[in-house]
């Protein structure tokens, strides 16, 4: 169910982008909980949606919430351990497309795959439903592990069983599913380096923040390669909801992290805590990657809006340019 | 030491298969405790047992508990802190191999190198030790990490000095070693990304389980790539066992996971729950390998023995083919 | 501030070497706290040192903290939360070099990146000031993780503006922030994958310890590829320390982990524990890594300076060679 009072803006982009800090389209948060009194128990929520599966230009797809307003990413999804999604698929496309999700619960007639016909023929549609579960403890006292967690769904049919063409053309989006207590973020950012792009753009978009608002990273990787989210001036816990638990907690706290297709991990930072404002620069770290474009900025400004550090006025790189890819690449 | 009374079967497979679903070939899983009584004090054990080296056809090699019996990978190994390991290894091939552990303890004559001689020459044996512990406390008050873990072994020369020839031939297999008080699995499956191959195949093995098992995963990545492990409908915690310790367990919970060679982990789901029956796929969610066949089914039946989700009668993948090879990796 | 009497030496190395066992060229660790009588409550220090990056020769350059004395890694940095850095760059070199630092807080102009006009001209010189802060909780009750862990400092400017052709050459290092009542080990090893090197050099460095001793590394990966640190004999906790903080902690023991670029991660471990004297091999486990040699020693000696596994007297690697480069990477 759409939220019309929803009023967070995620930060993501459309097709094609050229600079450093392209346009950002505002693609709307979906299910996000908020205005309950505080210690009133939730109840759980069945989320009914519809999403079109479209083409946005330049061979290029995606997932939008209304026909004609597809992103890449699609729609960031959110829910609370116990509710449940009914997700009308609708392609508009000219080949069969599909929705399969990580981390929730569904029966395999909704996972979206070839080999159990959940696929969607071009001109129809189809309802995947998604189910969630709190934390529990079975007979045999081993824990239940809730649904929680920073997860992703994409396409699994287009080009390959496996939806290779889907996840190039743009088929994927964030979902987060939330513990009843977990914090609630100002901003939820959605950074999908998918290839050797960022939310398919050749250059990773901006995001805004001010300082002291809790901003939240969604980190999700796709496609072909591996990379690392870095991310300057700030850390993360690599726990489940990426802040510590309580002091014990004795995850390591990381400001860089490695990520294979189909990983997606998320972290939730207070923007410019210990360090003030400023252009603050994410990125994959793979040399070869950031300097082909997969870098953007988390610009934090004051109060008065400044955020120093503007790209606009930057120094030049000095010095030998580094080898060539193919001498990069020579004894590998 | 072999265990007669031993029923459980890990569907493994031995060299050339073509086929989506190949046949399995049992391998006896070795070491595993069973039958005593709850609340009775485990007795550490020593286990005897021998393993052949040898070829298996295609130019592939493999360990084996008998002559003429070698497996890709090789037989399972099981132990409880505490228990210590004597393995003859004896060499059916025409080259000189070797036998080196992750995880366990271990003299540096057991090493299994080159450079501290611990390597075996065509038609001699030795005995390899291995020994494990239980967690402790020392005198500055650290803590000593118990031997517990999901761990691997192999060749480390055949080939190179560090056994890549005899890895891509098939030399390794799965080592658990469990803490008392672990959960005990109904079956345990190990899926081993060598290269470009699952267990050596082509294409992923399935695996067989009923609604509500205990099934334990081990996956270990060889060779030269690194992969992400994904399993559909399922998901396990990040941490030692691959289930939560306790409700405050603040492990990630994921169902992807990457991992680069000489790496091991492990987890325990049940088979369906929350999700039912069905063909339940695992693959490498590296695009490109998951297209070229690292994947495989996790078949879970309901109690009638139906697993809906049948590969035999599927969807074909749609639309454009996704870029090729040359075209995914120009940039790269 | 440099500490005279400080004792521990980091084996690490400079400029070219060709066998797996170079000349350690010994660099001088800076800031570690020692001799406090246990219980007194540590204040917090402010460090004032000088960075002088400068060429090493063969086309290399590293940070040292004398004129004439770089080395590659550079000098390893310690802290304990709470403290702070004031490094003084001086640019000894013929293009414009920075400093970048993970981990810790530093302000926008403290960033070492072109796009905020930190970086240091040839001749000249600027002070970059870093802080550290204890863990802590925020009004809303989240917990402030504090800013303990195995970090890393970079150039970020030589080459591109993510300093692809510094870290090329060897500009990186290693720094530590320690907490409160951290464990200080008797030795710190600083081991980098830069590229397809180990601290710049072709063969990994070996490291010299004695059986009992406290020994920590501190494993950095930068450049291109993603590598996978294994160590034979010894493995850690994937947390923040290595250590488990007691005996419920749920992380993973591990003695192999995947990084890619940016990462860095350490652990301590006690030298031959469990497993004894003996000639213990550190490498990269991608087996084309480890065969063109991206691997070292962790020769642990016994009380009579006995480390049994000499390489000197080794077998040879046996059988097929493996497949080729071209073969390898053929279905890639
Ligand atoms: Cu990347
Ligand atoms: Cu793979
Ligand atoms: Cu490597």
């Amino acid at each position: 169910m759409r939220r019309p009072g929803f009023s967070r803006r995620m930060f993501t982009t459309g097709a094609a982008a050229a600079a450093l800090a392209p346009a950002g389209l505002a693609a709307t948060a979906v299910g996000a909980t908020a205005g309950r009194a505080s210690g009133e128990p939730r109840t759980s929520e069945v989320k009914t949606i519809t999403l079109y599966a479209e083409e946005v230009g330049d061979g290029q797809a995606g997932y939008g919430l209304e026909p004609g307003q597809a992103t890449i990413p699609g729609p960031l999804l959110e829910m609370y351990e116990g509710d449940s999604y009914e997700i009308e698929l609708v392609n508009n496309m000219d080949v069969d497309v599909s929705l399969h999700v990580h981390g929730v619960d569904y029966t395999i007639e909704n996972d979206g795959t070839a080999h159990t016909d959940s696929t969607v023929a071009p001109g129809e549609s189809r309802v995947y439903t998604w189910t969630t579960h709190a934390p529990g403890v079975r007979e045999d006292g081993s824990v239940i592990a809730g649904s929680a967690g920073y997860w992703n769904y994409h396409d699994h049919i287009v080009g390959t069983p496996h939806g290779t063409g889907g996840l190039q053309r743009g088929l994927y989006g964030g979902l987060i599913v939330r513990r009843e207590g977990d914090l609630v973020p100002d901003k939820t950012f959605v950074v999908v380096f998918n290839d050797m792009t960022t939310n398919n753009l050749q250059d990773g978009p901006d995001f805004e923040a001010v300082v002291g608002e809790r901003v939240e990273f969604l980190s999700i990787t796709h496609g072909e390669y591996y990379h690392t989210f870095h991310l300057h001036g700030h850390r993360w816990a690599d726990n489940r909801t990426g802040l510590l638990a309580d002091e014990n907690d004795p995850s390591r706290v990381i400001d860089n992290k490695i990520c294979g297709p189909g990983e997606s991990f998320g972290f939730q930072v207070i923007a410019g805590e210990h360090v003030g404002p400023g252009h603050w620069m994410y990125h994959c770290h793979v040399q070869s990657h950031s300097d082909m474009g997969m870098a953007g900025m988390l610009i934090v400004a004051d109060e008065d809006g400044n955020a120093p550090g503007d790209p606009g006025h930057h120094a030049e790189p000095s010095g030998d340019a580094p080898r060539s890819e193919e001498d990069a690449h020579a004894h590998h």
